[in-house]
């Protein structure tokens, strides 16, 4: 696929969610269950957010993917993704995992490292030193709390093998993001600075993600369509914006209703393998 | 009362309101603690969001009403709710249930059912999915996570019977709102498709219904003034929107600041019975 | 310092938060999360929010300063703030504390006395009814739930002799703000009406004092500046807001871009001995 033909297929995915309203299952951190909410609801799908072990195996049932962020995570909630990522997984509905913090302490990297290990994870969505973390055991990770240190393209290698190998697709977000299922990559060239002045803009990064995977089969694909429509909202609201305030708020207006010459015109999503 | 007289009697409220700033106890979900607290603000309250066992019970004793939801519930969460009520109930405050996706997991049945059989609930608000999941035990009922697939005319008379046996107000809203006492059957006709858009707008009817509950003596009355006046937030907010952003922000302003020109010309709420 | 120099020292402050990106960690409410993790990142620090037992040392290991917040406190979070504290303490990086509802509940004034009385507090900032739970044994507190009925000028004599007593900063926020280390006592006059129709703002203020602190050794100092520049901050806002959602975008977009020439001319703090 070539730029205009990912662009193409973003309208295609985006059209799928606005048609059937898939129904994303959040367990996620308490910062941002608010704001994924409403990414969701404005790229066109339908949230929710629980995570009682009484019932997030049944919500599972019905949901059409999991999201899996953890953040503000606690030893409660990592048994709630587990029992609900074993539903999930056994319905065979994608899972995407946001491996917020990965690297800054063991509880969390720790949390990644066996949900990687336990559930039949789709897609992780992470930025580079949170993706490090997850094939390193160096506790050289220079990581400032939720922020990545890491420059992207030093982990591209690592991660490339690491998704061979767990036969998952990974993206790394950043300048540029990368996404790789260790054959393919790509390469999303959107996106905008002011995306780093909002608290939770890369766990709805990810709640993008779960949105494009539920309705469309190719989860490497999916996931750069996401990154990229979300990424150009970033650039679009960025046009109007006079600080993070008005930011967020064009933020969630543009992932409503950016026009389709928009995402044909300014989506930069390229195969570089 | 006609429609002119529901205007004035909104107007009246929301000055009662306003001078006295009742306090309304949220015992909520955690995506919309926000937003809740805002839109209780927005409105001229002042809103308390607890749930630790150790002081849901003293709240009680200084609220002007409990505001319970059971979207992300989880049983802790369950128990606080009953023991505010508890005391809330030996109060005579008014205590107003969101039953979030209520249908949708036994769980969340079953926590709305045991609130209403344990507490005097005054005002239950929910869509038509979750309001029917209360009176029937067919396992038939049509939701999408916490997203009504009832049409709401279609569970009028089984909540206006389960209203008249529980002596309870039932408030079911959707694009026209329906609320009934048993006896006495209100329509409102205010709202805009962009409420849907926007995470958590049917909390935030179930807070305003407990603002307009908590300095007014009829509660049917006041759930209806409640969900006409914020419904027609609705309206007015989605004149000058851009999308899901512009327009949540939008309708905090115009709940705060709504011309009294503005309700008497066009609050829509109707006695049908 | 004069009000000039206080000035001067604010842009010094933001400059060096801006160019060292300190990560503030919080243990806060559900109800503040996300918006004081956007003041963070608005002021331009960098936000960690955690609570689990397991991950709250190794945070504090490695933040600049902890922010301990008590609205929606229960048992354990109480916990999370005293196993994060004594890391904290040990490190000695500023621990601040924000005691909402202190005087409300015995939860909540025995909560916020426990942290004072295990955890070298550096800096309490709280409404004037919060305060004065701080150092009375009466049960005559005036509060409206997180709401001061009591006047700040009222609260001053005995906030400054606590504050010399427990050798920290003690800032009473109100119409007039009050900051206090029980020798020197600052005024700051800035703010605005509308910061109190939005929720969290007096957490937010808090948040704001912690990014100052941060990397500022006199917390006197650092509190004046942080308060004066959030007031000054919620001013600027008011002046193109409809509404308190237009108010709190025009907030955070503010706290990001404030002109240093805004600063000088129209920050108002005054040492008043």
């Amino acid at each position: 696929m070539d730029r205009h033909e990912f662009s193409k297929k973003t309208i295609e995915i985006l059209n799928r969610i606005r048609d059937q309203k898939p129904l994303i299952h959040h367990i996620t951190n308490f910062v941002v269950m608010n704001s994924t909410a409403n990414v969701t609801l404005a790229i066109g799908a339908s949230p929710i957010m629980a995570h009682a072990h009484e019932e997030v195996d049944v919500i599972s049932t019905f949901s059409r993917a999991l999201n899996l962020n953890i953040g503000t995570i606690s030893p409660y909630w990592l048994d709630s993704m587990l029992i609900a990522g074993k539903v999930a997984g056994e319905r065979g509905i994608p899972i995407i995992l946001d491996p917020v913090g990965s690297g800054a302490t063991p509880l969390r990297t720790e949390a990644a490292k066996r949900i990687l290990s336990e559930l039949p994870v789709t897609v992780i969505r992470g930025n580079a030193s949170e993706i490090l973390s997850l094939f390193t055991n160096e506790n050289k990770i220079r990581i400032r709390g939720v922020d990545s240190l890491e420059k992207a393209d030093t982990v591209r290698d690592g991660a490339t093998r690491l998704a061979k190998e767990l036969k998952k697709i990974i993206a790394i977000t950043g300048e540029v993001d990368f996404i790789t299922d260790g054959e393919r990559d790509i390469e999303v060239h959107n996106g905008n600075p002011m995306l780093a002045v909002v608290t939770g803009t890369g766990c709805s990064a990810t709640t993008a993600i779960s949105c494009f995977c539920s309705v469309e089969k190719d989860p490497l694909v999916a996931s750069a369509c996401a990154l990229g429509y979300y990424g150009l909202a970033g650039e679009e609201a960025a046009l109007s914006a006079c600080g993070p305030g008005s930011f967020q708020t064009a933020l969630y207006d543009t992932l409503y209703n950016m026009a389709e010459e928009t995402i044909m015109e300014k989506l930069k999503i390229k195969p570089v393998k």
